[in-house]
């Protein structure tokens, strides 16, 4: 698989751990999440560029996790909200001036 | 755009938000994705499944446009780790004993 849609990652996540995140639950898999967008924090701090995308593949990785569990399809989300421009000053580029 | 691929979505970050993104710099941007992940818990907390899903697309903006500043291809980075089994226990479904 060279290339994938969000949807596809996704449901790759579901079939390989929603069984183990259904029984941890929300809260816990979300806690989850939380650690590894921090071990990506402590990555870039290195300046460690292979540890950072280890860890930029276990964010979305948990991100999906999460959104199954939470009963969330992550692409619909993302293309609802994300449709080539920027949601807040409808451009693209963005030109909001804040 | 009804689906996307991981790289689309990275890419439509860029020609959205790069210029600002790359002002910013790594650490500040990486302050909003923490941001937008503490939204998604306030809203999973509040049981908020709309807000929710707003926060989710959030999440995996900002992490583009973090993966975008960063010179990492986000999709290549998760096919390469998650490639149809757990990276740890070698199996779909995941059966680590941990």
């Amino acid at each position: 698989m060279n290339t994938v849609h969000i949807m596809e990652f996704q449901e790759m996540m579901k079939s390989l751990y929603f069984h183990r995140d259904s029984e941890r639950g929300i809260k816990g898999t979300y806690e989850w999440l939380v650690d590894e967008v921090g071990e990506l924090g402590e990555a870039l701090e290195k300046k460690d560029i292979d540890a950072a995308e280890k860890e930029f593949a276990d964010v979305i990785a948990w991100l999906a996790s999460l959104a199954n569990i939470t009963g969330i399809d992550l692409e619909r989300a993302a293309v609802n909200k994300y449709s080539g421009k920027c949601p807040k000053c409808q451009k693209s580029p963005c030109q909001c001036t804040f």
